[in-house]
């Protein structure tokens, strides 16, 4: 088990790093810096060494990191080197662009289950997976030991939801809904908002 | 203007603080805490009040803080107590739930472009909003003074449209490709890649 008393602002980065590393690769690159993955992420040199070398010896001095062995030390500290089953609740126009997205593939993910309480939208397929009754979400979450969770369901029954998915196992909620929610300690929920990355930028447009 | 020294970090947290005021203004409350705000979004009563220091003086001690003065307050430091135009580029999945998002109404925005190079789309509707050429982006954002962009685009063609963008006078942009991008200093993007934030919490899982 990986060290826990990491602050969570270091955990952020690394999956960062890791899309970088993971481009380089793809291109057939075999090392790189501090200096490189810095300058393409606009993070400094020297902060990105401080966060690698907290998990350990990751490169040598003057000769880089190795992309490979870097790429798969971080997937394994961030416990992506095996695939997670994800549901998705919420077959609506959001859930179906994450259904369809192609960006989970070797990155720790797989939609397996999706879910709706619209008859017309129950029975019918996004990406070979057909979206069920959410009246099963709790046991189908249960029976399969699913973690993860996407959801995407509008503003105002997403508590209830969370309730529901809390109490049947999920741990880990990304929540497209605008609006916060409450979990209980242990649960950890992460938000896509875009009017919240937006309103990040107007700050600094004159 | 507003102070450009104060640190990202605070500023990244006064979009979910607002966030948090609207819902509780919409809900009819007229007094919070920064002890409320606090327990609703996970960070303590003491940053919530040290964040909101930096901008001024906006509660009184034992009083807390009136709702809808410090909404509007945080509405003007992060200048979104005027409309700012959005130009969504890729009218894919992603490009047809953004458009399609209620969650801008009322929060700074309003998208009135959608650019795609697929003749396929150019001309159908998304959300009152008719998609056109990619060859006619560059001319109709330079025309209506658009500073804010969403990229929907594949990876692959993300940063030619980028520097499309930038030329064109962007310099706010919400990236969904899974790819990072690089961009002149004065220029801003934020990311939102679910992969990236689903890492972020399988570290925490067991």
């Amino acid at each position: 088990m990986v060290d826990k008393s990491i602050p969570d602002i270091v955990i952020g980065r690394l999956p960062i790093y890791l899309r970088s590393l993971t481009r380089m690769m793809e291109q057939g690159r075999q090392v790189t810096s501090s200096q490189e993955l810095g300058e393409r992420l606009g993070i400094s040199a020297a902060q990105i060494r401080k966060d690698l070398s907290q998990f350990g010896e990751f490169g040598k001095q003057g000769t880089g990191y190795n992309i490979e062995f870097l790429t798969r030390k971080i997937q394994e500290i961030l416990q992506v080197d095996r695939v997670w089953e994800v549901a998705v609740v919420g077959a609506g126009d959001v859930g179906h662009a994450v259904a369809n997205y192609g960006g989970f593939q070797h990155r720790g993910f797989r939609i397996t289950r999706i879910f709706d309480n619209d008859p017309s939208k129950i029975g019918t397929t996004f990406n070979n997976i057909k979206v069920m009754d959410i009246e099963r979400m709790s046991e189908e979450i249960r029976k399969a030991g699913i973690q993860v969770a996407m959801l995407t369901v509008p503003a105002g029954v997403a508590q209830e939801v969370v309730d529901i998915l809390v109490e049947a196992g999920i741990k880990a909620i990304l929540n497209y809904a605008p609006v916060n929610l409450s979990v209980p300690a242990g649960v950890r929920v992460q938000y896509i908002d875009p009017a919240v990355h937006l309103q990040n930028m107007t700050y600094y447009l004159d």
